[in-house]
């Protein structure tokens, strides 16, 4: 560690100047991030977000987050154990551990908090985490905050978290994975991962936020596909933002697991709790999936139509078994490229580059959306297939 | 660090039984947890939610949450780098720095994320960062996440902020604090500590979640009232749950700053974005301050009355220089009994326990809400004050 000392006294206006070289590094990089803030009027097709069943705007959906916010208050108030629980933040939590086929449920503000309450926990100094080396972002900050001892192994590679949970120097452990992974879309071998825990007397945590209402039957969910929702030592965490089209995250699990939560989890205790609004517009959004099922087969049906047909144009194309895909291109700066061409002709893709893909490689990624029309699925494969870059 | 090695085959219903203990250690130490949902309709007086102004159940701002979920969706579908960043969300940055007078802002989902980001991203292995003892939990896990070399110092003593300043082995540092501290409601010395930062070169980050709305001229914030709003090695974060009565977090400061978190801050890159509703809420209940900027003055004034008479009738009193303020409990079970005393008779107040306290003390923690009338004011401290326990 540097030994240097305070600075010399620094003018106030120079201080922060490291920031500035730090942005100039970026944009050498090709790594310069813009918010383009959008219109209310949709003038694009949208493959960029996580609306996977075109629930967000659906008239159900938002009208419940509007009525909700008349009958409730704009805010929760307060956090979950102070005046943040509502009866709408109950009625969610118990429908959505029904649904999930889970005993209990608890409502987080975000996915990204859910997961860092989670993984800090079900873990802690006296034990060991095995990641997958792709999780997400909220996942890995999860294991940092947990001062437990990591191990993270190869990207699918089920035998290598069986190993490093049998050479583990903790009696307790925890493997913590995504269902479905969410650059590339493809999916974590649930019951292999499961089996090794199980072998080895550790505990799973699950992050199905790409999962939920898109696998499994009715769009229970990748955990309820692999059979394990019930299970007595697995953990799922959700988000209500992507299939359900509303903000927050939960945790589902034994009704242990949510005692100890509510109980302890940083990120669950000194937060507010999550608008009524969008409590409200999650609860909807499950009721209108439980009643149209088929809204998770569409999502599914749309992204192997646009990976099919990119593969056969010769695109690096991942593999998707959920509602995510990703085409690969050469450098950061073709990935933007490539994304502003297609925004050109009217079709939104997401630009994934580092730090936000964990190969370091550089990719679209599109999205299905249960409401697109074949037509419109059309358009955006001949458009992202026509505007590719000639080296990919 | 035990070297225990994997538990032989656990039956997978047994993997998860230290919960249990767990739940029987804060059982015996009177620190059970439960969530107790309320109804819409208000009946009883809220001393316990942090809805400062009264402003989360105002039908301008109710109304605004609703109109924007039907026009803009129940959720942002995405986050902000990639769909989740609406108009809306800009002109609400555009607005919150203008109202605290600093050059940008950036709208996190949370106050918890915002305060991670910052922490964060202001800091990093080669940087020392300077804590009060009694900062926020989010800042605590900012910290945790940073990787920087933390010194936490006494509670309030801006000379031992200095003293660890100057004796620093890193060249920079950060110095974070709350502006009003989240459980006595004592103010931090922003003049003195920016003081120690300007003599040794240092930056400062300042959660001002409970200045915002109640402190300054009109409300803008105890960053604004130490006139430090617009200086160049000051950030400043901000909730808008709280005065703001809506859902949401925001960082506020330089430019160059917040082009920094909004390129590189994992909990602004890898979140979804704060809902339509929320947004538009925050937007509207700014706007209603400006116009009516008593509020902040009647929230203050309750406060004052309230800790005069809890010290006048022999209660253990802070002394609250914003809208949060709380007298003191032997011990938790009394803090727990206390408000339920309370409960019964129609005020609802905040019981904190450990670990919700920094120094380990139980207390309930009463706040002001600038929609009280003076008679439920009088309500509010009688009750407090006849159900006190012997001891306090």
């Amino acid at each position: 560690m540097s030994v240097e000392g305070p600075a010399a006294p620094v003018p106030a206006d120079n201080v922060l100047d490291w920031l500035d070289v730090e942005a100039e590094k970026r944009a050498q990089a090709g790594l310069v991030r813009r918010l383009r803030p959008r219109a209310a009027a949709a003038t694009e097709l949208d493959l960029a977000g996580n609306d996977y069943l075109g629930l967000a705007r659906d008239k159900r959906v938002a009208g419940a987050a509007a009525a909700a916010a008349l009958k409730w208050g704009a805010g929760s108030t307060g956090s979950r154990l102070v005046t943040g629980s509502t009866e709408l933040h109950a009625e969610l939590e118990q429908e959505l551990a029904r649904f999930c086929g889970t005993q209990a449920a608890l409502v987080f503000s975000s996915g990204f908090t859910a997961n860092l309450g989670a993984v800090t926990t079900l873990s802690g100094r006296e034990s060991a985490i095995v990641t997958d080396a792709s999780i997400h972002a909220s996942l890995i900050e999860g294991c940092r905050l947990s001062r437990a001892d990591i191990a993270a192994v190869a990207h699918n590679d089920p035998s290598a978290v069986a190993h490093a949970l049998r050479t583990r120097r903790h009696k307790r452990a925890l493997v913590v994975t995504d269902s479905v992974f969410s650059v590339d879309g493809d999916k974590a071998d649930l019951t292999a991962l499961n089996n090794a825990c199980r072998e080895t007397g550790a505990a799973m945590l699950v992050d199905d936020a790409h999962g939920l209402g898109v696998l499994g039957d009715g769009g229970k969910g990748a955990v309820h596909e692999a059979g394990l929702n019930a299970a007595p030592d697995v953990v799922t965490t959700v988000t209500l933002s992507k299939a359900l089209g509303a903000q927050g995250g939960a945790v589902l699990g034994p009704r242990r697991v949510i005692r100890h939560l509510t109980e302890t989890a940083r990120s669950f205790i000194f937060d507010t709790a999550l608008a009524p609004a969008s409590a409200a517009a999650a609860l909807t959004a499950l009721r209108v999936l439980v009643e149209e099922p088929q809204r998770a087969e569409r999502a599914r049906e749309i992204t192997a139509t646009m990976a099919e047909r990119f593969a056969a144009a010769g695109l690096p194309t991942s593999t998707p078994e959920a509602a995510v895909l990703a085409v690969r291109a050469p450098f950061p700066d073709d990935a933007v490229a490539w994304a502003a061409r297609c925004a050109e002709r009217g079709v939104r893709v997401g630009c994934f580059r580092p730090p936000s893909v964990p190969d370091g490689i550089s990719r679209l990624r599109l999205t299905a959306n249960a409401g697109l029309t074949d037509a419109e699925v059309e358009q955006a494969i001949q458009v992202v297939t026509e505007t590719a870059p000639a080296a990919s």
